[in-house]
Order: structure tokens, then C-alpha cells, then sequence
């Protein structure tokens, strides 16, 4: 039995997230998972680092599979990047210790959302960023921002009921850059995220960067521990991960 | 009659390139025609500067259209982008002068070509590039573009049987750069290009960077004005029109 990493690379843009749902194959999970039980005869189920919802790219997921081939991880990554769609690439495997596990390994990941902030359309990544046309106030929204670093309860900024599980993560590092293009990234860091987490971060920062909320809201709303006091979600196409990093 | 210059950017991969086909909607400019009909209740022409193919972008197509309406510039310009598709964007709508044609007009055009050169995918740009896994030579490669600058008879790299019309064109710059993420760019300025012409160059100038020609086989292909020695044509999705250039 070897133990295998992948790092993979998506525009989700057509896939209803990574997970693996019952039989549809309509998830970058259950592509992969195809194209490698087609390779190997072997029923064969991925970890992946970090389970995106509809819709969220990756630059740079990490998954890992324990399979009983012999095939060698080259041969492995040319047979996976020939069967499987254009909009999934494996940009590695390589071999690693047994106890290499994707998702419990995991030191921190980094999440990237896009605005794209202009009048103007943009065909080429309109798959890729949130659009918004009202000057957004960089200053604002990283005050806004700077409320939510460090260790908290999220549990204001996800949409799971279950309260059988802490929703205390790290939010390590939130960094916003416009670049000269009108491109504003919004890069989040922390060892680990709660289902929604970003985009409903992102949605109050977007309101308070267009001037619909004062950036202190952000920090009433994370005190306030209640997913009721949600203002939204930020739409999905925007969100990347960006990278898994391991010790 | 009002006349009105349009500059529009859109991702060609759905089209069947810039030109109306008869009734068929599949080209960007029956798209736009379709619209402004719409809008004005007026049998609509529009005349692009370039004529792309299919599958081929634009950063910046520029067109001109007379109307008889009162719509003013902006109104046009929000209409446009509320009813074209997401894939075409209409950026600039102005009034112009009466005697302003987007395509006799045109002092220089320019297009770029992306190469991606590298083993690995990107599936966020694989509609926009060609992807090359083998490492391209750039020197080979400005050399035997060298040998095209100027003006030429470019009849070996026109799929045009025409001979009424002249092959002259006269090419003002070639750019080639790569930049750290292994993106090829080549840029081409030129008065006016032949039907396929940037695609046939590109082919030669990539076979010459792959090693399987020389450099100086540019040369001897321009100089024999012969089109049966066109080597091929390069994929139309890495092909985009990215300026044109008015007095």
C-alpha cells in the first residue's frame, strides 16, 4: 500500500465543489477519484485538504490516496492529466510517508478572493473575481479586516447549526492589495476555515468598502457569536485556495 | 445620423468569430447588432476594425456605427452591457465625427499571442494560451521573427487563393517575452494583417523555438510567396487583438 500526494489545480467554475456527493460526478473529488479507479481496478477515495464549495477555484489543493498499484507517480500524474477535463489539472504526485494525511496535517491555508473593481467588464476573468463598480475604500475595509485576526469564536460567520463542534479558529493573516489593473486581493491565512467562513467575512468587508457599514460592525459581529447577525455571503466564483501548507 | 465609436472586449472562445454569418447570432459583431436593433428599432450595421476569427479574443476591437437615434453615448453603453452576454464587453461608447470608420481609418493593429510553456496545466488560462511543454528557444525564436519585420509580401502566410488583392503588409514590431510564471508573449504591429497571418508566423516562429527548424527557414518561407509552404496554423485561442492605433 503506497501513499500518495497530489497538489491539483481547478476552475470550479462547472463543478459542484470538491466533495464527492452519493454517485454524481460532478465533483472535482469524484473526477479524480474516476479517472484513478479507471487507472488502477482499485475503489479508490481521496483526502483533499480543503473541501471548496460550488463553484471555488484552487490554485493549489492538496489531496492524498493509499492505493495498492505499482504504478510510479509519474505515470500516474501523465495518466491523470490526460483523462481528466481541462478545467482540473494535477500539477504533482509524489510518494510520501504512509502517515502523510491531507487534511489533519494541515499547518495553515491560504484563501484568495478577487473584486474586480471597475465600471468597466472584464471577459476574461469573469469567472474568477466578484465585480463591483463602486470604488471600494481600501483603508476601511482592512480596519474591518483587523478585527477578525487572531484566535475567535466564527461562529457569526459560518452557516453550520451543529454547535456540537468549536468554531474557534486562527485567523492568522488578512492581507488587501489593489494592484494598478483595479484588481483588489483579499488573501486570507489561518489553520483552518468554517464552511462559508470567507465569503461571509468577505461579504461585511465589501459592505463596509462600499460605505454601507462602518468598519467597527465587523468586530460587533464577531462578538456577537450568532450566524443570525450574518450580513451574507460573498459570491463564490471570487474564491481561490491558494495554498496547504505542512510542516 | 449620429455616428458612434465603440471599443469592445471579449473572449472569442464561444464564437464563431467577429463577422456576421448571414442570420446566425454566433459572431460577436450579430451579437452586438442584435442588441442595438433592440435598443434603437433600427436595422443595424456596425463596421469592426478587425475581423477576428473564430475562437479569437480582444482586449481592445474597435467599431464604428451610424444610427439615426437620440440614445446618448452612456445610455448606449449601459444598454449594451445589460443585454450583451458576459463573454462580450462593451467598454467605451462615444460620439464621433461623421467621417471616423473603424477599419479605413486603422493606422496600426495590434495582436498578441500567449504561449504557456511549461509541463504543468493552469486550467484558468487554457482557454486563452497555447500550452507548450517543451522549452521554447527565445532566441531562436526573435531571430526568425527578425526576418519579418518590415514590409513584405506575406502571400506563404495568407490561406487567402486571392491574388487580385495586394499581399503586401508591413509588420512594425515583433515583441517576444517570457515572463517568471513561463507565459510567452508575442506581440505583432502591424498596418494591416492577412487573413490567418499571425497564426501561419506564429506556427514557423514556434517550430524554429521547439528546435525542428531553423531560424532562417522565416526567411525562405516569406521570400518564396508561395503558400503551399505555409508550415500550419497555430491554435486561434492564444490569439488576442489587443489595440489598434488611430491617428
Amino acid at each position: 500500500m503506497k501513499n500518495y500526494k497530489l497538489e491539483i489545480s481547478y476552475d470550479g467554475s462547472k463543478y459542484r465543489g470538491w466533495q464527492r456527493l452519493g454517485n454524481t460526478p460532478e465533483t472535482i473529488q469524484g473526477k479524480i477519484e474516476t479517472v484513478l479507479s479507471k487507472m488502477t481496478g482499485e475503489k479508490v477515495e481521496i483526502i483533499g485538504a480543503s473541501r471548496t464549495d460550488a463553484g471555488v477555484h484552487a490554485k493549489m489543493q492538496v489531496a492524498n490516496v493509499k492505493l495498492n498499484t505499482n504504478h510510479t507517480s509519474e505515470s500516474m500524474y501523465i495518466y491523470l492529466n490526460e483523462y481528466l477535463p481541462e478545467d482540473i489539472c494535477v500539477t504533482l504526485v509524489t510518494e510520501v510517508d504512509d502517515r502523510f494525511h491531507a487534511r489533519y496535517n494541515v499547518v495553515s491555508k491560504i484563501y484568495e478572493y478577487k473584486v474586480f473593481n471597475s465600471v468597466h467588464g472584464n471577459p476574461f476573468i469573469r469567472k474568477s473575481t466578484y465585480k463591483c463598480e463602486k470604488e471600494l475604500n481600501i483603508e476601511d475595509m482592512k480596519e474591518a479586516a483587523s478585527y477578525l485576526l487572531g484566535e475567535h469564536d466564527f461562529t457569526s460567520f459560518t452557516n453550520v447549526k451543529s454547535k456540537k463542534k468549536s468554531n474557534v479558529r486562527n485567523l492568522m493573516n488578512i492581507t488587501i492589495e489593489k494592484d494598478v489593473n483595479n484588481m483588489i486581493t483579499f488573501e486570507f491565512e489561518g489553520d483552518g476555515f468554517l464552511h462559508n467562513m470567507i465569503r461571509k467575512i468577505m461579504y461585511v468587508i465589501l459592505e463596509v468598502g462600499k460605505g454601507n457599514e462602518r468598519p467597527i460592525v465587523a468586530k460587533e459581529i464577531l462578538e456577537s457569536r450568532n450566524r443570525e447577525n450574518s450580513l451574507g455571503t460573498a459570491l463564490a466564483k471570487g474564491l481561490c485556495l491558494k495554498e496547504i501548507k505542512y510542516n
